[in-house]
């Protein structure tokens, strides 16, 4: 049961609606995911956020596929389980397999084990890799 | 300052010493980050990790520069300043542009967003991102 | 089912109960929530949070419907869902309306993703900011 | 040093430049912090981060100072240096009081130990907290 | 309902049949958690991350039951449901007492709770605990 | 530079003079550690937080080094170089080896992997855990 109440499509005024439309046309699917009703209780976060992630997740420099995939790192990271779903079925949707998704949860274990290890260790950056991290020499 | 002092290639043990060889060849490169350096102060966990790190970012189902973008990714979300940075200097060096960094940067900002936002309004998981999260159907 | 079991008034220990009282008085509640039956089961863990709690929430700079907002946005950056909600309740008995929740949650979501970018970017901190921060000049 | 360089103001182009001059017109202050300037690097990033941050934090059911509050309580449970100061020097310039920030620090402190109890013990919700977390009653 | 399937013993394949024998027999178990069973699913993570458990949790400097400890704080401090319940069950298993949980989770708490004031007040590290951190002296 | 001041011992009104007399002597030390330098421009916060953090650490069923080392962990977890530093000097004071921080380092890195995956992955707690991590059966 979530905080604040679902707002169905039947239910939604005029400015709601124009979102929940924008969403299925977008995805071409036909019905909303619970996140967006439990957002729609906020009309203008609701309307900012779908904007927002509409923009953020179009094709870009970097393959739909790849940013699902980018997607549940983080959200795997911050132990969000709603996003850990929706995003990993986002991802097969775009064509991710199992071999990837075992790939992608391996490195996300892995990653998480050598950032405990680096803040364990308080170790300081190389300057040369500070270099390459900001220009790519 | 880290805690545990570096172990330097030429005060290296013969094991530790074997590590790091490994690690240069791997990567084509002649010195030895200060992560690897630290780690040497318990040469078990040296040897470990960096064959599971060596291990898990091969070349398979997803490309070097798709792992080192995940893995990018973890590291902002776990604030690890320094797995930021390395990570980052070694996804440019796999290829990634200007752009590209651009579009893990935003997809990393938002996915945190929306992350605290399922969180904030305890939504309930839909039944169909279950499924399609488990068989991609 | 939680770890250990919960301590009921009627099987409580005197020192348990007197905090039970002192809770239920605070409050004006006639039950104790299941956190504190949990904590129970160590006492004087029970004994000093809810003292450190009932110190720390008491009406003074801030009244007591800020405090609880300002726990709902820790507890939402943290992904605890016992305490988003048991604050968000509290903070609604203190007066906060949805318009209220609503934008507790928004700012709550967009600082998670400026946090996130600010992380990305590694960007250094402005000397102006750091003494504004300090001084309030 | 960050990763991506800072655009200033006078390299900027058009549009990066507008978005400064909309920051230093809506703040009524005369320079432009790191974050925006690393933001830069990557146009649509900074129009959306700015556009969404300005609608986010404008006067509305919260104070501004209560907000920046909020901020502030979030950037702590992230752990974001740059954050922390930022919104902390924007909450003084706001009102905060040296009392205000005490204790709003000491709020976000006994916050994360009550979360890491509840964690710890595994508390199953309350119903009653459940109904009174999503309407009021 | 997790992503991806369960592997149950019956119908593993003969690498992933090899190390749910070695867990069982390391363990003296009969039966297999479903963490390894969801690990499964791509072989290659599950026999990296076993063997690399039963190398760290192994005896050493530190007793089992100390290591379990150690791993159901940094559970707790991530929020990880499944661990913090398998590594207290292995801990109370390797002889963890009432007293023992309640003093764990105590500190765990505690831990919480400075590591959020340190954060809040940015407070610089002092010279002295740098080198008593790294040296012991 | 911290937010707020350091109260200095000689610039310290009584109260909190009385609080750094007892750490002092507490700790068999004879200076204070920045952090608490910073909570002092909060009395109140100063001396609850001392008061708690002197009831918890102190020997109980588990060994100040043990509850050191659980600390340190946790700060690990949350990214808190002001603690990993602190508590990994108070830890070696108790008596760690390098051995042992070496054990404690590796753990806090598995249980970071393990963490992850198990997030990754979504699994779902066996019941014969859940009922052992309750009672130790």
């Amino acid at each position: 049961m979530p905080i604040s109440r679902f707002v169905e499509y039947e239910d939604a005024p005029p400015d709601v609606r124009a979102v929940y439309d924008d969403i299925m046309a977008t995805r071409q699917v036909d019905c909303i995911n619970n996140f967006w009703k439990a957002l729609a209780q906020h009309p203008p976060t609701l309307a900012r956020t779908w904007e927002s992630l509409k923009q953020v997740m179009a094709q870009g420099a970097l393959d739909p596929i790849v940013k699902e995939m980018l997607y549940v790192a983080v959200s795997i990271a911050h132990g969000c389980d709603y996003c850990v779903n929706s995003h990993t079925a986002a991802a097969r949707k775009a064509g991710m397999t199992d071999a990837m998704l075992g790939e992608l949860m391996t490195v996300a274990g892995m990653a998480s084990e050598t950032n405990a290890l680096a803040t364990a260790y308080q170790v300081e950056l190389d300057d040369r890799l500070h270099v390459a991290a900001r220009s790519g020499n």
